[in-house]
């Protein structure tokens, strides 16, 4: 059983987190670094961005963690330290004053930065901040919630949820905070995301829960189309719950993969819900397909048109949307059978048939469509498969957002 | 020589037009239903959307000019007779009643729609409004300007381009109206486009120039990564200029071939520029690609970006979102030797040199994407290849225009 609990990557034992202000921000109030560490070397998985452009930190860090292990993250926000001519050097150099401060090896660092390309990053104020950030290391809730804050750029929330779980008779522990809000649109990997266990589980097998996780969560989805060149997400699992160690599959790894699934999809209702200046969470369910591609193809490709989502922040019934994204999505579907329907807390109501429009009620419609979060349903009508994606509306706030991001 | 001339559908000798208010939409004041007539019978060709759901007009075009032949091209706007299950009927009798009222056979009507997707579409103005086009049918500058008002959506300029040229010693002209603002990301065709010329060309090689310019100009445009379901480009070509008919490539093909992407660059700069809520035209211009496919595919990543979108509204500098897509694109580049630049009519400013940032005045960076018209000039340093892609900013308008697009 899948127990919701409190924290973020605190709730696992064995770990500590903290984040303050160091100064790479302007704004004094605004943490702008996070550590997140545990007392034993942890097993460590991750997976990054397939933009070519690829963040320095992602580079070291992937070197870092060849060898299936970590002990800690440290993470600034405020600069990407991407498409630096020295790069490389900053984000080693970051690793080394962690691991120094910390007394651990500078490859047991997973370091990672988000905020502007292309600008500089200043060594200075993360050298002084370092200290600081190990001598307010905390294992409470508030440890996790300041570091969830310090890796935020344009979010309006902090992202932390857990769950508890049992494994071969343990209870175990699995946490996550995650960064979202824009350059949203993650392949293969996504936005930064840190997640710490408890649950004694190999790297392999860390590994391949990971990556198999993100195809169905992470992967699906999408604020605003743009594939970021500093995306990870990262596990660290350090065996505090006492189970025996999970090498394989079975029950056992099939319990921490749903485990790890409740927090991954919390989190990806969380970064969607709060994309750049999004007042609504999109989700678009769809069932019917003839494979598990279809799916995935058709409710990306639903979640990614503009034009739907401005539709949505009108809170506008403009059902011919979904079928314009579903018919130029690439897959292969026979429009004929395709129904279509929208769903709130408010109700349901039912827009399309056949790929053809029916009578509804604007007014049931309207209502609707008001509230916070919409699900868009899809049925292809071709078969068993399923998938869902998760985005936003776009507003006014994400043209305002964006229009002057750098200033 | 191509020689810019006056006019849109009625430059080309023996063609008249005509657009008028017949009562699709409720606004009495906008024309929404126009017509292009052509004296004699016409060679003509055409290129449609790739999306799998097809508005029926393109469906009955298709039959129609199956035969290589046309005469009469009717279009409203205000109703994309879409998703409708007796959409098909509808555009059949729309030809037919053309076709009556003209005295031509009905398969050589080119039919076309434009407006919301999923509502029925009324005949009763549309048969109404047939005997008033055919009255006004005019061969003058006015023919062709109302007609290209008739099939306006959200656009805000009516958009208009012809051109003479010389082909085996005879004057030609060829001249067209466009209508784009939304749902503009073509594939293989487009919006809606009508082109006339009076060249004489076979229906054979008209279809091959056709085919052949729109990869490297509707192709190449996108406003809101939403490829619509009725996308049109259409040519008539009548051989009023008593040339001998183009049969075979060689020079007056060229020739031709030249005077149609003179007029379709101009109409894809026009539509872009006249996207959904734009401020501003953006060009990526491309050089220095390993193939043609890489330039491509980098040109239409960078102008497809929302985020840079909006920082082209903001006359924000912020050169790393063009990095970031051309990272995401998916064409196989070498960052490292990646130069960006941005220019206008104000001067040029260098922001990226082999992937890296250089510093620039913000001062001079704000003054020239302070223009109307932008121009991102991406050097890839690997090749001889080189790409054009038209798009505009993300702006304020773009939401509200489509948060509450059917009422």
């Amino acid at each position: 059983m899948i127990t919701s609990i409190q924290g973020g990557v605190c709730a696992a034992k064995g770990f500590s987190a903290s984040g303050i202000h160091c100064g790479i921000r302007k704004n004094r109030s605004k943490r702008d670094i996070a550590l997140i560490y545990s007392a034993s070397r942890a097993n460590a998985a991750a997976v990054y961005t397939t933009n070519l452009v690829k963040g320095a930190p992602l580079i070291v860090t992937k070197a870092h963690i060849a060898d299936g292990c970590a002990q800690a993250i440290i993470c600034n926000s405020g600069n990407a330290n991407t498409c630096n001519a020295d790069g490389i050097e900053i984000a080693e150099k970051m690793s080394a004053m962690t691991a120094d401060a910390l007394g651990i090896r500078a490859d047991d660092v997973v370091v990672a930065s988000t905020g502007v390309i292309g600008q500089p990053l200043n060594l200075e104020p993360i050298a002084a901040g370092i200290p600081v950030l190990c001598d307010t290391l905390s294992s409470e809730f508030e440890g996790g919630a300041n570091a969830a804050e310090a890796i935020m750029t344009t979010d309006t929330v902090a992202k932390e949820v857990a769950v508890s779980f049992t494994v071969g008779g343990k209870e175990c522990r699995l946490g996550g905070i995650a960064k979202g809000s824009g350059m949203i649109h993650p392949n293969m990997a996504t936005m930064l995301v840190f997640l710490t266990t408890d649950c004694a589980i190999s790297s392999e097998m860390l590994a391949k829960a990971l990556s198999s996780d993100v195809r169905s969560t992470f992967n699906m989805v999408s604020v605003d189309g743009d594939t970021s060149t500093n995306d990870m997400v990262a596990i660290l699992a350090n065996g505090a719950a006492g189970n025996e160690e999970i090498t394989c599959e079975g029950e056992d790894f099939a319990e921490f993969a749903a485990a790890l699934n409740t927090v991954t999809v919390a989190l990806c209702r969380m970064i969607a819900g709060d994309g750049e200046g999004a007042t609504k969470l999109l989700e678009c369910v769809v069932d019917g397909a003839s494979s598990l591609c279809q799916a995935k193809t058709v409710a990306k490709s639903v979640i990614c048109s503009s034009l739907l989502k401005a539709a949505m922040f009108g809170a506008d019934a403009n059902w011919g949307r979904v079928l314009c994204a579903i018919g130029y999505s690439g897959a292969d579907v026979d429009i004929s059978r395709v129904d279509v329907s929208f769903r709130s807390a408010a109700g349901v109501v039912d827009v399309c048939r056949g790929g053809a429009g029916i009578p509804f009620s604007e007014e049931t419609a309207k209502k609707v469509l008001l509230e916070r979060e919409i699900e868009i349903l899809v049925s292809l009508g071709s078969g068993e498969y399923g998938a869902t994606a998760w985005g936003c509306d776009l507003t006014y706030d994400y043209v305002k957002i964006n229009g002057d991001y750098r200033t």
